[in-house]
């Protein structure tokens, strides 16, 4: 499986890390520490909104009332805006989008066939719980992205993606039948170890050294994780 | 299964039919004498639009090439927009979009199963040449709505649907391999057989006397469809 952010730049030579007090005998990584090669970062940050736009997409046909297809229509095509979006970045940096997505491929659609569930509400609850926490990973990497770069794709990342009707949908979902939302409650536990290992091959290439504590980054995803399903009334 | 223009305001008491000619002795329709009733079209076209954001959301995922992936999301955005464009027109006449949608439903999500397709290739085809189809018949039609509503209609129904993407793929797909040229070419007169019935029922619902002879608007939209075939190499 390729890496993540294999392709390095010279200015990954040497690893920026910042030690976080004296006290600490581990070097503790931040979002800021990390650097993920802009090139890798960008072919998967495309790659995943584009996934993005093919699952809400699959969705809209497998919600039979016409509001949720509306909701979820509205949501791949802010998908689609921010893929695009990232595709123009690859091209100004006179990449080629469809290689710098195909590099990532694989593990990609490894993670989305794995976590992509059997009902349309198991579907719709994985992607919020699996695309909020990657847009959440690269949008908090992106602060550590070349400045010309990271506050553009962060913000663009970070625009209005439509979770407000999707969270409608599941929350309604729920609240017709306590049994799904034990079913859920459990689903989503198996989402966001799935989601983690993908997380972490995506901070190990980052160009930091090997037994670096990266604990804060995952914790700060989890947290956020946690209060995404503490919304729906699931229980992380 | 629900008329589709089978709500009748007082305007349509007397039906406006032209004489197109002392010598005929068969009252010629053309497309500007259908006057449908303008909730049960509003009704259908928000349907049939949100139907295309279906197909192709659901092909997206289908197609393994990146830029197919984009050209599909960037058409049913296009559909996307005009199904929201429809659903404002219905609310600003204090209806109900959903109501309006549900009542058409039945026959249209029938129209959509039978014309569905098994390769994506074939689902592409088929939405190409039954959009293709539904699209000019509605805009067609708009030039009898209201002059408060059909010139709005007709345009936005008009406006770029993302058909030239489309093309490119099909082109490609047919070019591969000759015999799915030519199953194509079947499948695609099958098509417009149910796409015919389709458009039957929508013409046959639009306030004109039994009997009236409305060839005149079949002939122009199956020679459009025959252009649309020819264009991909296809016999139609």
């Amino acid at each position: 499986m390729a890496s993540w952010f294999g392709r390095r730049g010279p200015r990954r030579e040497t690893p920026r890390l910042r030690a976080r007090g004296a006290r600490r005998s581990v070097t503790r990584v931040e979002f800021t520490d990390l650097h993920p090669d802009p090139d890798s970062y960008l072919g998967r940050a495309a790659r995943i909104q584009l996934g993005h736009v093919e699952t809400l997409g699959a969705l809209v046909a497998r919600f039979e009332r016409f509001d949720d297809k509306e909701r979820l229509s509205t949501a791949a095509g802010f998908a689609l805006s921010k893929h695009q979006a990232v595709v123009a970045e690859i091209e100004r940096r006179d990449g080629d989008p469809a290689e710098a997505m195909a590099a990532v491929a694989p593990s990609i659609d490894h993670f989305r066939s794995i976590t992509q569930g059997n009902s349309p509400t198991e579907a719709l609850l994985s992607f919020h719980v699996t695309s909020g926490f990657l847009d959440d990973l690269f949008i908090g990497l992106a602060a550590s992205l070349p400045p010309d770069l990271g506050p553009r794709i962060g913000g663009l990342l970070g625009a209005e993606a439509g979770t407000a009707g999707i969270v409608d949908i599941l929350e309604r979902e729920i609240s017709v039948d306590r049994r799904t939302a034990s079913f859920l409650a459990m689903w989503g536990r198996r989402l966001v170890g799935d989601t983690l290992l993908l997380a972490r091959e995506v901070v190990d290439g980052g160009g930091h050294e090997h037994g670096d504590d990266v604990e804060p980054v995952f914790t700060e995803l989890i947290a956020a994780h946690t209060r995404r399903m503490d919304a729906l009334g699931l229980t992380a």
